[in-house]
């Protein structure tokens, strides 16, 4: 059940903040809801957007500017936190990029990063929490995500299709296998497991899929993005995307970066990419 | 000179961050820059906003959304800090709403604050700075802030109406010799001086004043606001500003509180209320 920590008025809509006792995390757990009304009771699309690196629940929602966009197209918008907060497994916040704050959205196989870090299944069960609790149309619901966010918005709808109907990613670790990020972290949660590790890439997961997202996914990169070329790796999901036949609008931008200054720029973009996703799939 | 820190492109134009020598302040201090063209040559209209408690030159950056905002009317934005950082006076860092991250604005009288807490005359160096070395049109410039910065918006433009042409203030410490906040601070920064503590109060400026904005001030106050009644009483500034005769359009919104989601709601409000006051004064 959502316990409502706060709230606050914005752009005629409420910015919500909640906490709820996690099944698949095993810990209290914070979420961020925007509902376009500030008396919402008829089910609203919804998009879900996950978050990168040592961010939390608030921090695209404080920064981004969607909630203006989210009001004119009347839409949800859903966040979570990046990796389960409280687990105090011994070395957690050793490193920025893995561990407390970068749970890189798979469930965990090695012990001790098993009993809490699942992000992979939290976000799933997310959805349902809010689905049943909020005004959300259940079957208008979408994911998109930055940098590390963005990898697990792929691979969520990937290998969810049937819950994510749309999915975009700005600036995503598209091929987690391949770079210095992925490899250490799924290392340390994943094992050796090398079977599980393809399970939670975007780029290994397209290879082996036929037309997932009939109207295409939309992906944006900034050409000055200082992780570009080692750690994010768009260019593999492209030829994924290709061999799957999977219409992709991938679009890249001279001079941005990775910093919210470009998610700022284009999330308008996504947000009604998303819109006229369901409207085509229901109308 | 201003160094150049970090920039990022946004919008289509540009964000950055510079570090100069102050002359007021005597020590390094921080300012960020938003032109609205990557390539800016010709002088645009600019609007320095003013922070509220413990913010730096980023917040506003990052969190309200105004470069969108900025690009679409070709302005430039100036923020700055809130205080001289690196003074190392003793007891600057124990509370949140006194010394450091809180300089109110004011150039301290009383010692040892009056080495290099000096944001008032800092704001006027920064002005000619930008207008300096950057394309900044120094007949068009405006002033706004929030909260703290509201307060500093409101007096910088009362005391130097020749320098600011336009001002606007989003839920303002609007009479701080009246609340707590500027009392504790003005007692510490001005000592016992009470007719300088006039000089830093908006509402006792506006009323020894007649008309000195033709075309208004605009104010922007949340009605759940927890600051409200007894820290930012606008109605003190409503009361003055009839008195001299000034146009106030006081906007009173419900169910909006003092957090940055409110700023986000109206920063686009305030953005076009300076241009209109800039082309009316041209036109």
């Amino acid at each position: 059940m959502l316990e409502l920590l706060r709230e606050h008025v914005c752009f005629g809509g409420i910015q919500r903040f909640y906490r709820h006792a996690s099944r698949e995390i095993g810990l209290p757990t914070r979420c961020s809801v925007f509902v376009p009304e500030m008396a919402a009771t008829t089910p609203v699309p919804a998009l879900f957007y996950l978050t990168g690196l040592t961010c939390t629940e608030e921090t695209f929602m404080i920064k981004a500017g969607a909630q203006r966009v989210a009001v004119a197209l009347g839409m949800a918008l859903i966040t979570a936190d990046t990796s389960s907060r409280g687990a105090n497994v011994v070395g957690e916040t050793d490193a920025w990029d893995f561990g407390f704050g970068a749970g890189f959205y798979v469930d965990a196989i090695e012990s001790p990063w098993n009993a809490h870090y699942r992000m992979c299944s939290y976000m799933q069960e997310l959805r349902e929490l809010v689905i049943n609790e909020l005004p959300i149309n259940a079957s208008q619901t979408g994911i998109v995500g930055h940098s590390l966010g963005g990898h697990g918005a792929l691979i969520l709808a990937l290998r969810n299709p049937q819950l994510f109907k749309s999915v975009s990613a700005i600036a995503p670790i598209a091929a987690p296998t391949q770079c210095p990020w992925g490899k250490e972290a799924f290392a340390g949660y994943l094992c050796a497991d090398q079977a599980s590790w393809q399970q939670y890439d975007a780029s290994a997961l397209m290879a082996s899929m036929r037309t997932l997202f009939p109207s295409g996914i939309l992906l944006d990169q900034g050409l000055s993005d200082q992780f570009l070329f080692v750690r994010l790796l768009p260019e593999l999901f492209e030829e994924a995307c290709q061999k799957a036949a999977q219409p992709l609008m991938i679009r890249r931008h001279i001079g941005y970066d990775h910093a919210h200054y470009f998610i700022s720029t284009v999330v308008e973009d996504h947000i009604r990419f998303h819109r006229r996703a369901f409207d085509r799939a229901s109308g």
